[in-house]
């Protein structure tokens, strides 16, 4: 236990220019190079060099707005699947995890867990699967509905879809394929375990064509921290990333997960909750400051409504940007706690929209910080030491300048203060992360018990 | 013209460990070494080098038969998503295509389009499609479904499928992203075209979240031969991959589908025509015959029934592996072309369901020959002289040593006869194959003719 807490996780949030609104504008982002495969090459072997535990890519299933002034003037208009790019990613890398996202409402689990576990396999251990359920209509424009489920039904779905993803995962026990050439038996029948699941939303017979993977089961990563998200997380999570922006609330979020967990007969090392961070890294506090203000000048006052009434979930419309916040505002669909901190936020400093534009175009929610490398190396020891955090998700402003910044300058001072090892972590991603191993279903079979359930149904509440 | 048909077409098929049923139980087979990704790498940069236009990846979603005998001795019961696979192969290749199947009947054409569009942009353009409508109950199992649709629904929803992917990949004109710092333009607002296509399967708006790729359509390849699924080729592809075991039905095949590419204001060298072959190569026609029998001795009689009933679709219930095909029997639902095959084979030669196991054990209804370079290149010469093909999918009996076989013997002999260039072609998938590239949409938009209608629309009949 001791051993597992000491060192923190780090992820990459991997959004090409960086995840600053305005990030692409900057002279030193790369952007003119736009799908050019080797900007991508470039920033994860950095962080696969450079101590992160994995890199994360987000993701939606379209352009997620209709505003063109907007989205004309937005990075994210383009971008790879996030499962094809990290595959040729992959043989490029030999310790970072690959974390990509991957919607419950958009997919079947038989192809998810179908891709992942090919990942897995490809990458000797370390994929892990990003599960969110999208929040936004234009996704839902394209994928033959006219608007997203309802937030519960979305998460019940989720819910299926995770149990029957690791279901399948189980199909075999790990050497169920003994390739004998001599007798000619390629798998051992005994071994191959058929689901059979039927449910709410899906029905799979199994068993998934592909052999568990190294990590028997990659890594789940899950996003949302509405109570429904919570509830996901604790019952079904191996990471949580979340956008909190103040530490009061951070160890509030983190109590509350922790303890959630014993619902679901899991321990609190079996969750690892990992808020993210967008630092803004100088050598001195001005040089900092003078970055951040670099990237701030080159938001797009265009942009600033549309992309709060996107972000937050929040119906905007007939309002301008020196507005305020009407006091009664429409709850939307999606985008639980988004909205929620948003609001607190804007009515706590009493923001305009512009103001709140400036405030969340860098973090979007996230917590914010800009100085030193001590000055950060103490924001992120204050959150890990108080559970706040087990480790952060860094969303670098720039990319690659300000990964650069960051492995150049906190890396160093982390590792001076112990919070990080000095050696890069060997293994899967989830020896890395210090989660366990699930065992293959064998034990289940061998138990002469036939009314002990078999794995994937024991994670269900 | 001339230029274009000079040179023959070549595809190699990928299945690990070989095309010949028991190929992986061979000596020198590499089966021991399962999923290791470098098994791949070693096929693929070998194709690469060596004068093949593409590589193609059959796939199915999941085991396709319950027969524990037959899937337990298969080496296809373990094997990556093809779009993973691909993908992590495409940066160690520099000129070969890649063409990985995926079918309409379980996949939404937004997820599709995506991932090939994804694959093209990062392989400098050599990604190809296969499009299956999926032929198979157990993958129906596995996608919330109880069975497959009927034949014609299928290809209906295919028909449309291609059609709202490829009005996807038009989303936005070549030089859209303008990425232009100064202004904070990203892309050029006239230069994005929205789909909005509403039909009978999908409603799917638009646009795609990614640049129009280098081909502009990855190559559209498809390997159905039933009537329905000529029409789908005749109207929307630009490869057919297709299983003809003898030079007088190929020819009808080919003069039909060519004639048929008229009904779509297509021409003759819109539709390449690549029958499959199994070259089973020897130095000395001893040597061919003996590698061949070396394989054959290695089928397994247990896997005889299941074999002949999965694979053409037959419902041989109650029959032993001595026993003829009854006089009638009932057709299934799949593979309707293969049936066909396979039962007029069985009666023309007066098979038993045993000699039929041998017979297609290997090349699976497609061209098999056994012999020399001299020999293979002979048929080859033959059929693509006569036109019978325009090219082939080479499927090598055994992975690696066939291959190797195949490129250090036959394919010098087809370059002494012209038939091959004696240069590595360069450039896209579409440029190697000869195939048109597709214009963007801008002469649409720029034309003023309103009531023309966009290049998606005009592929329909």
């Amino acid at each position: 236990m001791a051993k597992r807490t000491r060192h923190i996780k780090l992820g990459l949030f991997l959004i090409v220019d960086g995840s600053h609104e305005a990030a692409w504008r900057h002279p030193d982002a790369t952007s003119a190079r736009g799908m050019a495969f080797k900007r991508y090459v470039d920033v994860v072997t950095t962080a696969d060099r450079n101590f992160f535990d994995f890199v994360f890519l987000a993701d939606t299933l379209g352009i997620t707005s209709d505003n063109l002034p907007m989205i004309s003037r937005n990075a994210r208009s383009e971008c790879y699947d996030p499962i094809v790019l990290l595959s040729a990613l992959a043989p490029f890398t030999q310790a970072v995890g690959l974390v990509a996202t991957a919607s419950t409402s958009y997919n079947d689990p038989y192809q998810v867990a179908r891709r992942f576990a090919s990942l897995d396999h490809l990458s000797d251990g370390r994929a892990g699967w990003n599960v969110v359920t999208s929040a936004n209509r234009f996704e839902a424009l394209n994928l033959s509905s006219d608007d997203l489920p309802p937030h519960e039904a979305r998460y019940r779905r989720a819910r299926e879809f995770v149990s029957v993803v690791k279901g399948l995962w189980d199909s075999w026990d790990d050497h169920a394929f003994v390739r004998d050439k001599e007798s000619g038996l390629y798998f051992e029948p005994s071994k191959m375990h058929v689901l059979d699941h039927r449910g709410e939303f899906f029905s799979v017979r199994g068993p998934l064509n592909i052999p568990r993977s190294p990590q028997g089961h990659p890594v789940i990563v899950q996003a949302g921290s509405s109570e429904d998200g919570q509830d996901l997380a604790a019952a079904t999570a191996d990471v949580v990333f979340t956008a909190q922006d103040n530490l009061a609330d951070a160890r509030d979020f983190y109590a509350k997960l922790k303890a959630r967990l014993q619902r679901y007969d899991r321990g609190e090392e079996d969750l690892i909750i990992m808020p993210g961070i967008f630092p803004v890294v100088g050598r001195t506090q001005g040089e900092a400051e003078d970055r951040f203000e670099s990237l701030q000048s080159l938001l797009h006052p265009d942009v600033g409504i549309p992309f709060i009434s996107r972000l937050g979930g929040l119906d905007l419309s007939g309002l301008a940007l020196d507005d305020m916040l009407p006091s009664v505002i429409d709850a939307t669909n999606s985008s639980k706690s988004r909205q929620k901190l948003f609001v607190a936020t804007a009515r706590r400093d009493s923001l305009t929209i512009r103001q709140m534009f400036m405030r969340f175009a860098g973090a979007r929610g996230h917590l914010q910080v800009v100085g030193t490398a001590a000055t950060i190396a103490d924001c992120i020891e204050e959150w890990v030491s108080t559970r706040a955090a087990d480790g952060f998700n860094v969303m670098p402003p720039l990319l690659p300048s300000s990964m650069n910044d960051f492995k150049d300058l906190v890396i160093p001072e982390l590792q001076r203060r112990g919070l990080l090892s000095s050696a890069i972590r060997t293994g899967t991603l989830r020896e890395k992360l210090g989660l366990r191993h699930p065992p293959d279903m064998s034990h289940v079979y061998a138990s002469d018990r036939p009314d002990e359930l078999p794995l994937h149904s024991r994670i269900e509440p």
